[in-house]
């Protein structure tokens, strides 16, 4: 069925609600899902909702409808968004030699979870390249050398793609090269990463030896936003798995590979539904 | 913070949550939190509006607030239900001999988890007089005789203290005795019950023990409105805990009591805050 | 690293444990992993050891090991069995149409996460046989009939095949056909079957309808022996998920699909390591 | 039933089981329940073992079990432990204003969930002296002032008090004060602290807090050994709870605590039952 999924974030007052859903009810609107949320500290208020596409007159489309919320958005200073359900987002995967992200996201894709398009998986390794190439999706190596200049000219290769395949979203599925800051300034709320711990717990590399150091009784994953400081984004989704003594550093990357690509999935899924809207260096997520 | 929370279930169809916040925002009411849930197998609307009664202009109570709604409620054939939280619910507290439940719910009660008045605990046993009336609670003991005549005795004994304290809810905090039929058709949606299994499995008497016959890997609890038909009532909220081959049967409950008395506190917390509304025989939960 | 994996049951009773690991630290055999259990309610012990080969001397390998514990195995009425992890587990698989268990099941494989051949997937449709095959492994089509004639001769094909591959565990991956009972009696503790729900809530039929229906707030998944009676057999593994009112069939479906394959892939792990022991119709497994 | 529990640390190597158990069982001694671990880094092994004390012959007690354990100890170097659960260790708590720790274990201890005694509960206030009395415990306030002087008045009084109860285990049932290093150092592995978050995240003050600020989406706690170095110990027991955007830091709180109670009481549960066993930094957890 399709929707059209209307995203505000303004300054928190009186009659936001309202004035929106008249304005959707005035037109026939029907509306399918909605939810709101407002934070008391920063004042700031959050609303999504989902119209079903055809309870709306005909020639009434997304264009339309925005036209019509312009009077309304200027009044309450919102930032705003309309994504439409038949223009489906397209998302570029960075990936290196692990595939379990990458094999998970392909599998959700084809068995219709993630609806979206993936036009390209681009990684600096050719190891995965069989398993993209079989689920139907181009695959693009890129390697990143040591030094500086090479570094730089494979983002540039990277970005040269990115923008060629239009990606309204990047995935980084266990992608290991660190994006240069100036990619990541330009894609606020655009590139999501998933870290493999419990983040703020164990940033950096190697999180699993260092849990295993620690002895923690459980590891986690963290999906978030990547920001210019590593591991610092507003996160959209973490969980946890029970471990314990006679678990090894392997038997941890072993159970981690099963959140991480859960946890990693539930966040892309909620972004690609227009679930998660930014709040500072947090978030506001609608499941 | 004084709210008025307002419940609606109706017919769904365009334009409800645009007549409804229209008309608090045509008070100057400010909303503090929301949720809405349209069944598409029943096309049943369920909303749930917190309203900061102090945005309303001075002498706009809520019986001002009832009577500018009933029009509206009447264009839209809805059921609703106005709550003020200075208006805070009476519960009364049934148990047997088990004290965690009952401990679990004063002990919360106390610390201001739970927003409401216990004006009594009755019991069919002695056993919890102690506690109970430790925490200042009055603690009525109602034997229930094993013949006919004695159980009816004993029930309208309940019933005359249960309408002499004028509770809104009645919460069965493991309570061994099965209440007469009349008594829970009577009061739907206002009896709430903890079962301790995972329902519908292990349904009746001794889960713990059918559990652990059965070699489970989780056990859990279930809490439920009471209707007539025992263990069939409309779910609350139930959890799970993870158990092995190990965990006699004992054991079991141990673990068991935990859940239970989380699972009975969160359905209980949310019942208080008409977070609940009846959908047939489920719930819609707001939490 | 190769170890032996020893496996005990009998009759509890003084000295099992310092018999068998005499016997083993007689040899200079060297012990990685060790867990036991003793059922109070049967008098029924529970052994798993795992020795270490290349700490045994030389020539003295599995053959020896299991002349060596004859008398020990004798004196205390065991059952027992001695795995050599050089000697894969043979597992085939039959599934239907839906694939996220097999795929999961093909893809943890090729990551060296279930050590075992699969030799083959049966199935009575075509669909899986592109993914199974890009796995490198065998696909069987055995269309089952209607007709009672149809479904014997093409069980009677399975059971070939099943005898031609030599195979030690039969998964049943969302496989939708219900086993002969010969089939099943014949094979005890050997053939696993994954159960969409939390057992014995839902068993039989569409379970996530059920489970939608009666409006649970958790959906699960049951790993299980398969036995002539459907759905009770001895339970491997369990787990659950929180769903909420506002998730259609179609949710608990993708959402049980997680459950489901995670759940799966547990038990089977558990049981190629011969972690999972029949106590009657319940099991004890050593994580 | 009474049992003897053993438990032992000592350099792995071929025979220590056998030789363990092979003492057990020539005095007839019946195993009711054993674990054992090996590590693979350090090479270390840890074995725990229950004992039935009846199975023992009469005038064997666990002073002559000790002395016969002395040459197998000698000779692989163990450091070991025997336990009698006739004697059940003695605990004293260490607490605050805030009360939900203390209520919880003082709640658990009377129900018999945890063997042992509690001699006294001490607090730098006054708040908790009723709930605390009423459960028949006897309550110790300590206030501690400011100044250096005052503060180590304050632990020399808490100190003798420690001693003159011959408390086996003092446990940090939200205690706001820090334990002068020496009196941390003097007692390695008997000091338990919970710490309201899911450590190493959020060590030091208002972890909620800090967890509300970094927006992640679950929040945990963590009961641990006390060491020199705050919120750096050994760990024993996590657990972590789901929280959203629409939680402020008390609802934080309030959930929080819920997770906090069910950590330190199954971490303390399994110390008193000699089912944590230290190694280096992390623990070895039987439970």
């Amino acid at each position: 069925m399709r929707r059209y999924v209307l995203t505000i974030t303004c300054p928190d007052r009186v009659g936001i609600v309202a004035a929106v859903t008249g304005l959707i009810a005035g037109h026939g609107g029907s509306v399918l899902e909605a939810a709101q949320h407002g934070d008391l500290q920063t004042g700031r208020f959050f609303l999504r909702i989902e119209i079903v596409a055809d309870s709306l007159p005909a020639g009434f489309g997304p264009q339309e409808l925005a036209r019509a919320l312009e009077p309304v958005a200027a009044e309450f200073a919102m930032e705003w968004h309309l994504s439409d359900t038949d223009e489906r987002k397209r998302v570029v995967l960075l990936a290196s030699r692990e595939d379990h992200c990458v094999a998970d996201l392909l599998y959700r894709w084809r068995a219709d979870e993630l609806e979206c398009d993936i036009p390209c998986v681009i990684s600096n390794h050719e190891d995965l390249r069989g398993m993209v190439e079989w689920h139907g999706v181009n695959f693009r190596c890129v390697p990143v050398g040591p030094e500086p200049a090479a570094k730089q000219a494979a983002f540039e290769e990277i970005e040269g793609i990115v923008e060629h395949e239009r990606a309204d979203v990047i995935v980084l599925a266990r992608y290991m090269q660190i994006l240069p800051p100036a990619f990541c300034t330009s894609r606020p709320g655009r590139i999501i990463n998933i870290h493999h711990s419990f983040l703020p717990s164990f940033a950096g590399a190697k999180p699993y030896h260092q849990a295993f150091e620690r002895g923690v009784k459980l590891i986690g994953a963290t999906c978030h936003y990547v920001t210019a400081e590593l591991d610092e984004g507003p996160i959209i989704e973490q969980d946890t798995r029970r471990i314990d003594h006679g678990d090894s550093v392997e038997e941890l990357q072993r159970v981690g590979r099963d959140v991480e690509r859960t946890v990693l999935a539930r966040g892309l899924r909620w972004h690609l539904e227009d679930r998660v809207l930014l709040n500072g260096n947090t978030t506001v997520v609608f499941p």
